[in-house]
């Protein structure tokens, strides 16, 4: 048995991925529940206060997902930390085109903006510190700057979701791009020795669900 | 003196800052001229054939701003192709949101799809082109795959757009990491040896107007 506010966030992914962020009314949300409108004002005064609480929850799920990501080398670690974010994922496509809806809301809607800085810190502060400890081990090529890796990465990952909901490019592609980028560009010595990239032969964590 | 079209995507584009996408009307577009909105409606049937139109005219001008790139070599070819993607543009903000809200549109507008594919792919051909002379003339390392490096800066450049609507991320910034990827993974040598990249001494072309 979860308790209202569960059930409502829960319906609020439903109903994103069904009517779009622009189309969406507190009723479609209601209607993906056992509860009424009027019951979900009680929790929620509008749908902006709805979406904010939505998105703290959805936070609170990315942060569990990047933390302490798989495996034993900063490259492996690095690897499995952009998988966690580009290609495991279980979230409906058309999830993913109501987050971008979102963020096209973001520079008319400060609350908006917030949460959305809170992401993009935490994943530039998550790529930072794996890089960090790559430098320091000797893995990673000495002058490698983990703050500008981070970013690059970050922006990186934006690109991923746009370019996949605006033209489809696939996903484990995208992932893969990045192997080959944190293989040849960051590693000391790169296991492939040179730029092709294109092999196939780089691990890519399966999607899962 | 311009004609009737012409007047009309300009005002599309004038609309589209001041309302978004989500809310714009044909009202909109034609408060942005002197005609009427049936005088619109004579020239288009309805917002969605008036927006295709206005997709295909930005094309236009995506072509001629990638077309041939200043600078010498393969490398100083590349960052203007990036700069004026990146930064060289007028656009204002309030477009670049709105170009988002397109994109976020796309999974559901085959006709959107279409026209976003052709930036797309004319943007990873034009990419592809110069790796491909680099490698050609031996200022790019031997094992670089342009297919690899055209489709990984796509998504990144993307990924810049969204990124700038969603948080604010500094246009220039990303500008120079696309510069100093250049430097570090394509070049045979790099002109500054390591991966600090955050030198600032990376010239990035103004953004115009």
């Amino acid at each position: 048995m979860t308790d209202a506010p569960t059930e409502i966030l829960h319906a609020t992914q439903c109903a994103l991925c069904e009517h779009g962020y622009a189309d969406l009314t507190m009723q479609d949300i209601a209607d993906e529940t056992d509860l009424s409108k009027a019951s979900i004002h009680y929790h929620y005064d509008c749908k902006h206060d709805l979406l904010l609480a939505f998105l703290d929850h959805l936070y609170e799920r990315f942060e569990e997902r990047i933390d302490d990501p798989d495996g034993e080398t900063p490259a492996e670690r690095l690897c499995a930390l952009v998988d966690s974010i580009v290609t495991e994922r279980s979230d409906a496509p058309a999830f993913q085109t109501a987050l971008l809806e979102i963020k096209a809301q973001s520079p008319y809607d400060e609350a908006f903006r917030e949460r959305l800085q809170r992401f993009d810190d935490a994943y530039v502060e998550a790529v930072r510190e794996i890089v960090e400890a790559g430098v320091a081990d000797g893995s990673f090529r000495e002058g490698v700057d983990p703050d500008v890796v981070a970013s690059f990465l970050a922006t990186f990952v934006n690109g991923v979701q746009t370019r996949h909901v605006g033209v489809g490019h696939p996903l484990d592609e995208s992932a893969e791009a990045v192997h080959t980028y944190i293989d040849e560009t960051l590693l000391v010595e790169s296991s492939t020795g040179n730029a092709t990239g294109s092999s196939g032969g780089v691990e890519i964590g399966g999607a899962s669900e």
